[in-house]
């Protein structure tokens, strides 16, 4: 397995083309609007490598792969088993206490290959025999074998919502198959905003909508290498990150690993051969694909949300002790209520572990019904989270001096005396906090909307309330005890 | 396995005192007041002697004992897995559906039982050889292989709630031993409204609260057989179910099930023989017996309610139905909303149990911070549910004709064309379905007051949370990401 | 102006046919299920008529008559400027802060009667001159000068809720003209669930929904006396009531005041004098009609909900010092949140009168946006209210013992003594206090379904948000914001 | 009256002392860090002064002052009605919708000017004949007639939150006089995050916590030209907005007025004439004051938060559309949830003007319980507008393309053309759309945070309502009904 320093010499031996901000960039990653995306990445190797850097996330981080029989990176893992479901809960949550930020898009690509895992295996009759599924296993077995960061990608460019790929005016709005050759296929389109993209060595790609039967050329997954012919990667955070890159380093709350990064990878008539294709056709199990790999990446980003809460409840109270406001009881309250969000999330979590059931392929699968429940109860909890923190810590989330301010003579001795605490405070680390929990609470990064958004909108998860409830067993029930004949239906 | 029938029967045999009403009643079973309570408690029977009446609900009803290696009843049983929990889970919500109310405290005495078996197991050195673990394993034998309903006590009079025991004006206001005897000890207080009480053969004594070391007296955990000398049984529910003991049969909504019964347990100087005396003076021992007492009531009436909201649902669709008004958008809506809850309710229910630890006893203990979440969150959802019931299926809720008024000569007849619902759905059954959601919105039954009220009122879950929340790895993983030394604390 | 004595002899001197659980009741005014609502109205007599009983609440029910130049009671009042909307915001308030209950359905008749007023001016050309609208001044002008109660009545039968009137399989589901004749007409048809009905000397009957051009002999309202030939009153509350009428009178918590009444009317083939005709086949009036009835209704509910809550926090506090625990965070934070609520609600209340806009008749019409919110607001306040009392009461509430439990030998005094709270605080008061908790947080009374159903399921008036928001105001100022051209549209 | 030109060119006379991340800029009205804060300020100016800009704003930032008896901007004028409240809402509802955001904190101002205006009257036996509130009317009166931009400044350093001035271990954490001499005193201390501040002409300060008798030096109120000796600003916004200034000026959302500005002053043993100095040690007076201000700000915010929902659900409306979504049932619920939660808003802040009272100088003071209402209200719906506006944009408000993407070629127009929404909308408008909700959505600016912390944190709203609900009358209430004897207590 690789340590983080290997991974990226690794990813700097591919020739990625990457554009920032307007401009090819050879060294993507070290150009500061990548560095702390590449370092939360390369943070999940090092784990991985290095048992002393942290015993408890080691554990969780490394898996032992029925398919090497050696160890392996947990992202990389076939789920097939709760203990598995568990572990990987585990992981999101302890990762994100680590980084405070999004390790790499790694989840999102654990998410993708459990789906693609198991929607292959049933293929052509089941039991894995379809030449799709054995391809797959390869593949899988090599990025395992070689420890590659995969990038999971799903969202089509979409166009018009309120129609199918076949029928937008566009025909590319949706990524598609526009020639079948003897050696493989061309496929020609978009996948917009994917978290980690330039920085993973892999290229996954499946669609991102049930399919219909004229949407055949769209029903397509296969995997391409990074730097593959016509794959170009447009980093696409550089509003969002404007302000980060501009920013002294002192001055940002968690330079390290705090910076959201994803871009759009535009497919230029790339060509993939016939070993790295994965579906091709198949529209039908585009329903079962998406489907799965929603409720893994919801089972994903909930859990990690938890470690998300941890971090705010820890500068929070920290904010609040520096102030000597700590014992107030509207203060006690607020530290509660977000550790009962965190508990409430990771409770459904572990629920829709309890509850899965095993794929066909052996694949667990997070129960439906309640991890979009999860889903959904997380999309408040970030936001009632973010403003606890920020009552907690006050308008000096947004209102601190700059390092630069500080450096003003004689000004900046009186800027730094006039944000004093409680006695015994360092006033530094009252300042330093605050740069965190600005970065925290959502108004340095994207977290609020891609909390919403992630993993489809709610209205998603509430269709799939509608869908699978079982309307019927419960009116039975009602009429039963109220005396009424089932006769009259 | 006693059926139904038998149940009844080994009731009559003994000689419970009830009093009814300000008045005592031999034949309390066969009361009006009493009789919903007896066949819910009859239904745990027959559902368990008789695989053919609910194939589904058996399975989950019956359990092997590790202690008689046969098959008892599981509301008996001693919770050994993580399995044995999720099936107390689907028991309790199942049931719920079933019978649409309490069926007769059960559940309370499940969450005695573990607790005081985990409990008294690690007494005196652990490892289950102390004494009063031996008498308690003993009776659970017996109880088990007599089949025997047991109820559960807790709550006790409490005078004021700012004091413990000791320092109460009246010493008897938390039952206490009044006298050691050679063959055994005098026990005299109260247990207030226990769910049950008075239609189970045994009743199993353990305190209300965590007691300190002036409270000895008070560190008290027995049982006695409801006919023993001095125990007085008086039904607490008279006031509530003064109007179902008033209306018609036909009026009722649930009239098998649907009433809600409790009772107040006066223990005038009762004498309990050593061998039923379970604990005596451990005051030490109460703080774990209550804190597991209450998780595993959390997690039984979590899961039961969602049985709830199965049936409100059922309910709630078919009025919006009678009403023609089913296909509304709101009316999705809140159907759907309703799902969410419930299922977000089992998540965490079932979350629990995937994160349970052993005791040293064994005993699965559901995860603590999760259960107190789920119950916290059961509190809002189950108002929410009867407000949304209510909001489906409309004033004649509260104000359909009484069966008295549909017999009026001619202004019965005007009353029932008047109250049709869409063309094809049947009047009468339009005013059933009204009657059952009245029972079920809460305005005919205490269900309301009992989901905030059972297993600690929410301000003792938010405590847990307070004492048990792991805030100062929280404060330090935040602490890093902002570069602030360890030194400085 | 009468007082509540000549009240309950007028009434006495009608012959108003009024079916009680199934009986013909000559003195209804006097029967258990009728006495609570006849005393609350009555109370709006004496009050009006005496000064001294309260000269605040005297002050508010007392308005002077733009009509007769006289004293009249407020609730006949036409209401002609922002002041009388407040000052019947204040009346409903302390009113219902007065009986803790509905006070007869007289804010339902001020509602009818303003829409009425305001819609009969504008016929025919408008200015008052309508022969509809002179018929209804005289009618006004005659029921303030005898002081008489007026019942408002608006719910039809309704049918299948998908279709209008004259679609229904049952012509005769909402009230109709059956016929036309020289000195009147005669109408057919019910009005279910009217608060107050029986009890009233008129009815003044609306229609209950927007018409269309097919339901012209629906667009019919009219004034009868109570006790005009066909004119059939049912009680219909008999269900929920029954327990009320079943309990000892000293274990009902409000026993004067606190029980709703409402009855179904059914008019059958009634006759109505032209002069007491108000409209006569205007379809078109009929959506202003309904349209401001439900407005300045919203508006009368939404005000005495807060006196709801006002005697919800006075109960919650009584019962939480005699349990000793009033100090505790928690409890004063249920306090605060209550008294949140109740001001929330006052402030939208009065917000819609500040923003008033009077029509052409001069009636002022609350601002509709705002008294809509409010109502939605309030669907909810009230269910947070009666759970944050049941949470400050505890179990009490619904386990008290009953007044003859309480007279059992030897039983009775221990019952007393097991109900003791802190020292101090006298046991029979707790239980008092317990009784009227009971009977406050819906457990007793349908509050609940009427909130939440009054003046219009929420769906209405979130439809009313959707029809009435300014979207485009909207959209243009943020599209000049975005900086795009107006021609892209 | 100034037009915005002038106000500029006033401003730049004054030789005002500003700090922008790190350095002194003389021109600062003209940096891009202040350029937007400006432009908003002179928006208020041009309004006021060409009825033609937007006629309706111009009706309501135009008053009639009782002390000049000429034409003022409403910002300026001392509150004497009802109507000039409900004017105020108005003006500060349709300014947001116009900006987007602060325009340069004349709310502030306008709340110390009539809390200050309404204390100062109050001293010395009242009537307004104090020597104070003279300097005070005559400061007005100047500052009126040379139409003059004030800054209302309050927030001092603060140190440790546990703790009053006088008890602080550094004595100038709260402005305080250090030397009063013949002509004036001197003072020393800073205020802290001031919106507006350093582009204002006028600085008025006043104490920021009710004082007790030891905190007599920090008892001073008082004025001073932004340019005096010993006043230093440091723009307090180099952090959050340094994404602003590091945008292409394309990329931003709201270019012209979207960036929040703020500002720490300085007072530097500042000289303050005897006639600029308004309270000089009256620490009892301080109480009224902060109140009084707290409660006007809570209007002011209150009512503008009503315009930043409606540009949200313009926004958001806008998005729906472009992507084709708009007829979504979820949709119209988002747009409909928004509209509730405006008018909720004005509702309670209209409400507040129709119950608010006169102070004795003739200044209305908000009634206090509605608007403490309206600010708990503000902070919750204002996270679910920005909430909803990004669950209705999509991921494209933090990643769609960058200017310089958009020009690279081919890649450009690839970029272009996924990110097309459908047909008939203009894609780059779709991009423009997206850049404004980011801005709105709180991503881009402080909004969410200075609406939970500005006119005090929620908890100061909910300790006035502990302090001020008559919690007494309530519990009489309920004793009535429930039959307890007054005797008791």
């Amino acid at each position: 397995m690789m340590n983080g320093k290997q991974y990226v010499e690794s990813l700097a031996r591919m020739k990625i083309l990457v554009y920032i901000d307007g401009e090819p960039v050879r060294e993507f990653w070290d150009h500061p609007a990548m560095r702390p995306a590449v370092n939360s990445l390369a943070a999940t190797y090092d784990l991985a490598s290095d048992p002393a850097l942290d015993p408890e996330l080691h554990k969780y981080i490394v898996a032992v792969s029925p398919l090497t029989g050696g160890k392996i990176n947990r992202f990389l893992n076939i789920v097939q088993s709760q203990e598995d479901l568990l572990a990987r809960m585990r992981l999101q949550r302890a990762m994100m206490r680590h980084t405070g930020g999004c390790f790499g898009g790694r989840c999102v690509a654990g998410a993708v290959i459990n789906a693609l895992w198991s929607v292959t295996y049933e293929l052509e009759g089941g039991g894995g025999k379809s030449e799709y599924h054995q391809r797959f296993r390869n593949y899988m077995k090599m990025c395992q074998e070689q420890d590659l960061a995969v990038s999971g990608n799903i969202t089509d460019a979409k166009g018009d919502r309120s129609k199918p790929p076949s029928a937008q005016s566009d025909p590319d709005l949706f990524i598609r198959i526009v020639e079948k050759r003897k050696d493989g296929i061309v496929v020609n389109g978009a996948k917009l905003q994917q978290s980690g993209a330039p920085i993973a060595h892999e290229r996954l790609v499946v669609p991102t909508t049930a399919l219909g039967p004229d949407d055949e050329p769209y029903a397509v997954a296969f995997a391409v290498p990074g730097d593959a012919e016509g794959v170009i990667h447009v980093n696409d955070s550089a509003c969002v990150n404007a302000k980060f890159t501009a920013m002294e380093p002192e001055d940002i709350g968690n330079a390290a690993f705090g910076m959201h990064q994803s871009a759009h990878i535009l497919f230029d008539n790339v060509f993939i051969p016939w070993e790295r294709v994965f579906l091709c056709g198949q529209w039908k199990a585009s329903r079962d694909l998406v489907h799965r790999f929603s409720d893994f990446q919801r089972f994903a980003s909930s859990a990690c949300r938890c470690g998300y809460i941890d971090l705010c409840i820890g500068a929070g109270l920290a904010m609040a002790d520096f102030n000597g406001a700590v014992s107030k009881s509207h203060v006690q309250d607020k530290l509660v209520d977000m550790s009962v969000d965190a508990e409430t999330l990771q409770g459904m979590v572990a629920g829709s572990a309890a509850l899965a059931a095993p794929t066909a392929s052996g694949v667990m699968l997070p129960e439906s019904l309640t991890i979009n429940a999860a889903k959904l109860y997380m999309n408040d909890a970030i936001l009632r989270t973010g403003q606890r923190l920020a009552d907690l810590g006050g308008g000096i989330l947004v209102t601190r001096p700059s390092s630069r301010d500080l450096k003003i003579p004689k000004v900046g001795e009186l800027l730094l005396k006039y944000h004093k605490g409680r006695d015994g405070a360092d006033t530094m680390d009252r300042i330093k906090m605050a740069r965190l929990c600005e970065s925290l609470s959502g108004l340095a990064s994207p977290t609020v909307v891609l909390s919403v958004i992630a993993a489809g909108p709610p209205a998603t998860q509430r269709l799939n309330f509608r869908f699978m409830t079982d309307f019927k067993r419960d009116r039975k029930a009602a009429e039963r005890l109220a005396g009424i004949q089932a006769a009259n239906k």
